[in-house]
């Protein structure tokens, strides 16, 4: 029941926020190779994970889907654009992603910079454009540059880097995925609250959530990174153990690892209690425990 | 008279924005080489040029300088983000800036994208934390977006990539220098007249002087770079011609060259008119006509 509802949630937030990215991505004719590099890269079929949690998060204190839609976008262009840098040569030299090769191959290492800088610009644009809620939009464009800034995202990837063959570590591996990947989904959850006009105690529960959710799911991906092939995931596999990364199951095991992360997604669904879209919110979890690529 | 106390504005204006920027930027205990990188690029005795025409774009609408010192910390985080991504091996692979080596030669090229990254996305924040006018913000945060994004400097910069070893063209010069150097400039203007509160047609023509003086800046630049060595600039010299860039000198001389900067100062001037920090505008437009480095 609830996950038959969540499947059509999914579809119906991909299908707004693939409008709405559509209509601020810059167009070819006036903007040539890099509108076709920042294209490739958002309208390239990814889950829009982060956009469905900022509606989520818009729904659960009573907001509307439109308040949130700006927002939405603004998360998935932060998140290509983090994948644009972390797969150039000097970071993770990647060469597939989302299935496609990468945007650097395409179009050289200049562009992948530069598209990723223009992505990462036009979220700030789109964000405050395309929110509703004008007395928001400052508490909002903090949160976001927070999330993806020194102190969560980019802080992530550098400790990243700098941990690569290093000693197994746990606390090291818990705090590059909490900059890397959990700050950018509490971030989605906190930006819908405030869009939807949410209380303070509602923003902070479900940034929460989001932070607990997003450990989870960088566990899942470090368990099917190395169970699975590159076509099943879209994106290089293997790659971690490849680039000596500092890996959740690397550290405890893979069992423990798949417990560790049904244990995240309990407490985060605690947070998931009490407001408007608890059921979805925590099918969503369950999603992301189970998910095979 | 009118430049002596130009110049004390600016030393001003210097200390009070070097102080926010100090503020604001992580500090390396606890944010370790991702700090110092970023600190490298960014307290490295810059002209602070830009932070300058926010704080006189808000006094020229009756705005007070602490109204405006968000936006003017912000504008100078996006202009060193900008050196940063720049001076990499696959952009303009600079050896030298501000006098001293580029980040990515001291801490690598990683260090340089992820320092560039975490600038752009702090000077956001810093925005948007460092604005009084909360009703502003939106504005705000939208307009340097665009100024810095893929229809300002990040498109300028991708112009200028594709122009190198190109016929000379003074229209797609025209076309780079405004997006790589007078977008960000006109955007300083709008930013300072927003957070002063000043009325639309203020702000629209407070940008229009940063956008021909931005112009004229760069002409300027193009001409120091072809006539100085790398100490007198700070940085490499000659690199324009190394790297076949398309220069407006190149294009028409140099003598037309500076007939057409102070041209386009002479232009710029006239929309500094009727405003109340107009003896400054006009004698800064005039500093950066005669400047030596």
């Amino acid at each position: 029941m609830a996950e038959e509802s969540l499947d059509a949630f999914l579809e119906s937030s991909r299908n707004l926020v693939d409008e709405v990215l559509d209509r601020w991505l810059p167009g070819e004719p006036e903007c040539g190779e890099l509108a076709l590099a920042m294209r490739h890269i958002v309208m390239s079929g990814g889950k829009r994970f982060r956009p469905a949690l900022v509606l989520l998060g818009c729904r659960d204190v009573g907001g509307r889907d439109e308040d949130a839609l700006g927002a939405a976008a603004a998360m998935e262009m932060v998140h290509a654009y983090s994948l644009l840098h972390d797969d150039l040569p000097c970071m993770d030299d990647a060469s597939l992603r989302r299935g496609r090769p990468c945007v650097h191959l395409l179009y050289g290492e200049a562009m992948g910079v530069l598209a990723g800088d223009g992505l990462l610009t036009l979220a700030f644009e789109v964000l405050a454009r395309g929110t509703p809620a004008n007395e928001s939009i400052g508490a909002m464009t903090a949160a976001l540059a927070r999330g993806a800034g020194w102190d969560g995202m980019v802080g992530g990837q550098v400790l990243d880097l700098a941990a690569e063959g290093c000693e197994p570590d746990l606390a090291q591996v818990r705090e590059i995925h909490l900059g890397k990947t959990a700050a950018l989904m509490a971030t989605s959850l906190r930006l819908g609250a405030l869009a939807g006009g949410g209380e303070a105690a509602d923003v902070d529960r479900l940034e929460l959530f989001g932070r607990g959710l997003g450990l989870a799911f960088q566990i899942v991906d470090d368990v099917l990174d190395e169970s699975l092939d590159p076509v099943q995931m879209g994106k290089d596999t293997g790659a971690d153990a490849d680039n000596n990364k500092l890996t959740w199951p690397g550290v405890v095991g893979l069992t423990q690892a798949k417990a560790d992360a049904r244990q995240l997604v309990d407490e985060s669904c605690a947070h998931a209690e009490g407001g408007q879209a608890t059921g979805l919110l925590v099918a969503l979890a369950e999603k992301v425990l189970s998910r095979q690529n």
